[in-house]
């Protein structure tokens, strides 16, 4: 038996998220697919995090425990011959013995992508929020996302019904960048809360469409209370970015 | 009677090109349709230039006489909501009276996109040409690519059939840049022959593995011979990025 790491990349639009379900189309359920059929084993794959329905990913890291004797090359070769063209294996590598994606995961970025801009997006039209209410103001928030930065209570920006046992997180980054009409909210932290992220871009929204201001945001940490923070972000302009892990 | 200028992006993967034709779905036929829709009118546009069948804009100008009376800011707004997610306008500006866009060009800058990674590419999956056979050198393609630059004859790099007066064009500027797998080859010039950025790729692309050095561009040009030089790249990788003019 060896442990690997498979670096894979989705335009998630057509899927109902990363976990496998009975009835809808997932990136676990095809990337399982797809690997049955160049292994001929039925994968135990773990993943960094589940992204949600329509949800992307440029790294999605999975861990898969295998007796395949494939070399990682051949195996990256086999699954993206295979795999709709909607999903892409980047990298297959070794993995130390025992390696989980999901618990040996230090940190993950994501990036929440805008387009604010008068006329609607184009290239990047299946990656973005369309924010169709004016230009939004990116230098307030950047300053109001500093405030997210640090070991806080999270529990107002996530999402109810979800059941962690806490909601106490670290940020270590966040910034906000803008290229043209593009606008990016890029976040680093050692875990999210359901809808955190999401949570966290349309909170910034408020600040950045001057209804509330940069110091608004410190007052919805301290109201530990969902109903203070501003509307989930839709999924579409959600990308996984990055994960960190102690090993490579 | 007022003179506009239009400014129009696109995805070309859906669409036999620029050019209205009776059975196939084109730019625009999509626009003079959406145009119609939005002004009553039945336009008579003229573009910066035809792009073929899968070709991209990120700019196209399309000019266009009109009586219509709706602000530039209102029929963006109206084109915009009636057209396909894949043709955007961008900017609709007055222009000066008898403004033609094709013959007033001064200057276009075409992209051609190239994805060199042995993982299929993604989000930009429709805008890219994949090379399977290895890492192109980019160095080398960027040394042959300043051989093309100046004024030349440059029918060696035009496609059989065309029919324009005289080959003689005059490239400003030619950049090879890469970003992970991603090499741009941007090409300005004071115009374009028939199929010749797609041909200039093509043949940059035989440097770039290695099959020629970056000196044999002068022979491709010397030759005043279409088959001295490289195969045509797809149409998928090219974009026009923009056209300048003298007056606003």
């Amino acid at each position: 038996m060896s442990f690997l790491k498979l670096t894979v990349a989705y335009d998630g639009t057509g899927y109902a998220g990363w976990q496998i379900q009975p009835a809808s189309p997932t990136i676990q359920g095809a990337l399982a697919q797809a690997w049955l059929r160049i292994t001929g084993e039925e994968p135990n794959f773990s993943a960094s995090g589940r992204t949600d329905a329509g949800v992307h990913a440029e790294a999605q890291i999975v861990g898969v425990e295998t007796q395949s004797t494939l070399s990682p090359w051949r195996l990256r070769k086999g699954l993206n011959a295979v795999l709709p063209e909607d999903i892409v294996v980047r990298l297959v590598e070794p993995a130390p013995t025992g390696f989980h994606a999901t618990y040996d995961a230090l940190r993950k970025t994501y990036r929440y992508q805008l387009h604010d801009g008068p006329a609607p997006p184009l290239f990047d039209r299946r990656y973005v929020w369309w924010w169709r209410a004016g230009r939004l103001d990116d230098l307030q928030m950047g300053q109001g996302g500093e405030r997210f930065v640090g070991r806080h209570d999270f529990v107002s920006l996530q999402s109810l019904g979800s059941d962690r046992s806490t909601t106490v997180r670290t940020i270590s980054n966040l910034s906000v960048t803008r290229t043209g009409d593009r606008l990016d909210i890029t976040v680093t932290g050692d875990g999210f809360l359901y809808n955190m992220v999401r949570t966290i871009a349309g909170t910034l929204v408020e600040v950045g469409r001057g209804s509330k201001p940069p110091e608004w945001i410190a007052e919805v940490l301290a109201a530990r209370d969902r109903s203070a923070a501003g509307p989930t972000a839709p999924a579409e302009g959600l990308v996984l970015a990055s994960v960190e892990y102690q090993t490579a």
